[in-house]
């Protein structure tokens, strides 16, 4: 028997008393039992994006949610801009295209934050700009987007709106959505909110919703503008999926219990302390910086392949964690610290990290990068 | 305490067992742990649709599949028929003509199949029909439309698609998929299939595929040809709704045990005596030609609110029935005998009925359906 951890940035662990309330026999999602489930977990994520706007709930994954921000609120040839710097960047440029929208980039060197003023640059002078979109935590490379100053400067345009894909961020960074002016805000369930993949959430501001009245894309499956009129009366335009709405009263609960504000700090606290063991054992990591307290992102030693080390870490010592993706494929290996964690799942992480490179025939003090982290993760409460 | 009972056409109970394989720990989708799962999930989607195609898992309601099934195989303003029976054929409608194609109804009166020749002469003469949309079984009105002998009539046409929504009917009617010529069938999970919602299913004829070819409809989401691609390595296009597919393999444990022959001939049983019980306690069934096997809609006595009905099965009697929508709302209810279903499950329902009319002042014999249910559903195995 080979014991299992999944530090995965997403799919997560799910907590066992969330899985328990899965558990429980079906409700109808028109019957008058599941009103007062999907009025809690409304108000539950309004709380959860500090936000006064509905969240909208969408049966699909997070990318459900990205499309239904670009087709609610976008008309073809209209001019957007893309902060791509890694693969969920190169997602959105993806599908503004396919849905015709008219796309300037402004490529990120992979394991690197856009410069806010990268943005200010490509805004000035063009005050036709329909909307920008950016990542907060960009899975592929282990980097935070700074959205407090990006939503700032798009803030400065009536006419453009601030899309953000939190998918990764969300319960892992303070993303003030009402008070940093982000218009549109796609989460998903299986990442810091420790649900089971099936759930996107969408948050959108008045800006955004008066943007809806002029759109007129297809998109009847993600049409945001039925969703709220549905979430009105506590139900959602299709088939509710039961289950995981009530998972995710049980997860709200959870988080209520321990404070948004302990939340973030938790998630940056196993970040940081993740960082400096992986450091310490004279490994690099990819974001040089502005790195995510989602993901951390490692370079391979030269000569061993990135991919080899998820698969030992997997196959050896039952740590399943993340290879590279696109051009970063082989190259580095990420480790999630992201929702049901705490400092064990850090010490687990580095000292799998530790046993693989010595494994593999790599110079590396074992004990060293545990040893960091138990320093700095011993002191303040867990 | 009031114990409850959910006989809705879904979402309907989940048998214990996949329950708790919903509950295990989650495992990653891009892992090897999740490869056999999937892959096993495909073999057995194939069985329970009779096709040796591939059927493409989405996460999403049923209406996704619907959705997918429009903007994968027809580009804007080509021509198709759909059949509309009642909300799901409407809903058809919807979905074409907000992906701009030009529809023709076939308008069927509710609580009425439509007749294969009134297909027939549709097409007759008009070539350039791209597809023919139609409900297997219609929830709103409990109506089972005669997909065999539509699927000979389309299949006359080398150009015209045989779509067909057979989310409620999957595993309640035995649909021949492959045999019969259906081009693309939509399944969901909480249904038959006996899961939670958020899974739908679709399979896809060589003629579909070589159409899919020709269409350019954005379709970033429902992606059919990536889906495709993906599931050729055991995979999904996006993050796979890991528990939901663990759950379906579960399911489809259950239903080889029992055979899908058994299981069709189960569902037949169970809807033969629970209409043949309510007709026995004085009600009138609102189909008045080819009942489904899935649900049985039942029109309220004159004087008694359908509505009210609904609700006092509910209130009263803790058991969760469907009122009527559209137009038929009021007038009728609807009770289900669909998926983790068996023969006391029959006589809860028509004894819950008895007694609510009974308590609403409508002149019913107690016992009188129940009677007729047991009779019906003493001999033979249950």
């Amino acid at each position: 028997m080979l014991k299992r951890y999944l530090l995965a940035p997403g799919p997560t662990p799910v907590p066992p008393e969330v899985l328990m309330s899965m558990s429980m026999p079906i409700i109808h999602h028109r019957s008058p039992d599941f009103i007062p489930v999907l009025e809690s977990a409304k108000e539950g994520l309004k709380w959860l994006y500090q936000t006064d706007n509905d969240v909208l709930i969408l049966c699909s994954t997070g990318t459900g949610g990205m499309v239904g921000a670009v087709n609610n609120f976008f008309n073809p040839s209209e001019k957007v801009i893309v902060v791509n710097g890694g693969k969920f960047g190169e997602r959105w440029t993806r599908i503004c295209k396919s849905y015709g929208l008219d796309v300037t980039e402004i490529e990120v060197r992979w394991g690197y934050a856009v410069r806010p003023e990268q943005v200010e640059e490509a805004l000035r002078g063009n005050p036709d700009i329909k909307g920008v979109f950016i990542q907060a935590s960009e899975t592929s490379t282990g980097v935070y987007h700074d959205i407090k100053t990006v939503a700032e400067v798009v803030g400065k345009y009536d006419d453009t709106l601030m899309v953000v894909d939190a998918i990764s961020a969300l319960v892992a960074h303070d993303l003030k959505t009402d008070e940093w002016g982000i218009d549109v805000m796609v989460g998903g369930s299986q990442k810091g909110v420790m649900l089971p993949p099936g759930l996107a959430f969408v948050s959108v501001s008045d800006k955004a919703w008066a943007r809806a009245e002029k759109c007129s894309m297809p998109n009847f499956y993600f049409n945001f503008r039925a969703e709220r009129e549905k979430l009105k009366n506590n139900q959602t335009n299709f088939t509710s999926p039961v289950t995981l709405i009530i998972g995710l009263n049980e997860v709200i609960g959870i988080l209520r219990k321990e404070g948004l504000e302990n939340a973030f700090h938790r998630h940056a606290r196993l970040a940081h302390a993740t960082r400096e063991a992986v450091r310490a054992t004279g490994l690099n990591l990819f974001a040089k910086e502005s790195p995510s307290n989602s993901v951390t992102a490692i370079e391979a030693p030269a000569g061993i392949d990135g991919q080899l080390i998820y698969k030992t870490l997997r196959e050896s010592f039952g740590v399943t964690a993340a290879g590279g993706q696109g051009d970063a494929k082989g190259k580095i290996f990420r480790i999630a610290h992201l929702g049901y964690t705490g400092i064990f799942d850090v010490i687990t992480a580095v000292s799998a990290v530790e046993m693989t490179l010595k494994k593999l025939g790599h110079d590396v003090k074992l004990g060293s990068g545990v040893a960091v982290a138990e320093e700095l993760l011993m002191g303040d409460k867990a």
